[in-house]
């Protein structure tokens, strides 16, 4: 099964990685570029055991736990596949 | 105009960081995380001057030329807005 994780610094954090991406574009011409901000993005292949809420939980916990830093950073877990088992257990 | 850019490792292409994060996570105990590659993922902001073909261009010139290095990593633009205005003019 693959999912997505996309980890972004929360609100307020500051990211002088991104400030100096748009500074640097800013002095190369991009003159639209107003605002960068920079995360990460994991593609992330699980075995599939048939069980989608383990699944499920175990990518959450993967990506709170070793993904991202809850304290400066969010994150957002996505499965590829529509997961029709999983929601009928909702 | 908010856009995100992801850029992730061409399919072929060693990620020894993503790698990493996978056996660590086995060792864990996270049993399901069979393969994790990782990738960066950019929020930007466009400032907005009514011409979205060229702000559209200039963020694609943007990922190609500083974000992504296109010799090794693929990169995907996307606006947030639904962009009307532009796709009349496709």
């Amino acid at each position: 099964m693959k999912a997505t994780v996309h980890v972004t610094l929360k609100p307020g954090v500051l990211d002088p990685q991104g400030q100096t991406i748009q500074r640097a574009s800013e002095a190369i011409g991009f003159a639209r570029i107003a605002d960068v901000r920079q995360g990460k993005f994991f593609e992330v292949e699980l075995s599939d055991d048939g069980d989608l809420e383990a699944a499920r939980a175990e990518l959450e916990r993967f990506a709170r736990d070793v993904l991202a830093n809850p304290v400066i950073e969010d994150y957002r877990v996505e499965f590829l596949s529509d997961l029709p088992a999983a929601s009928e257990q909702e």
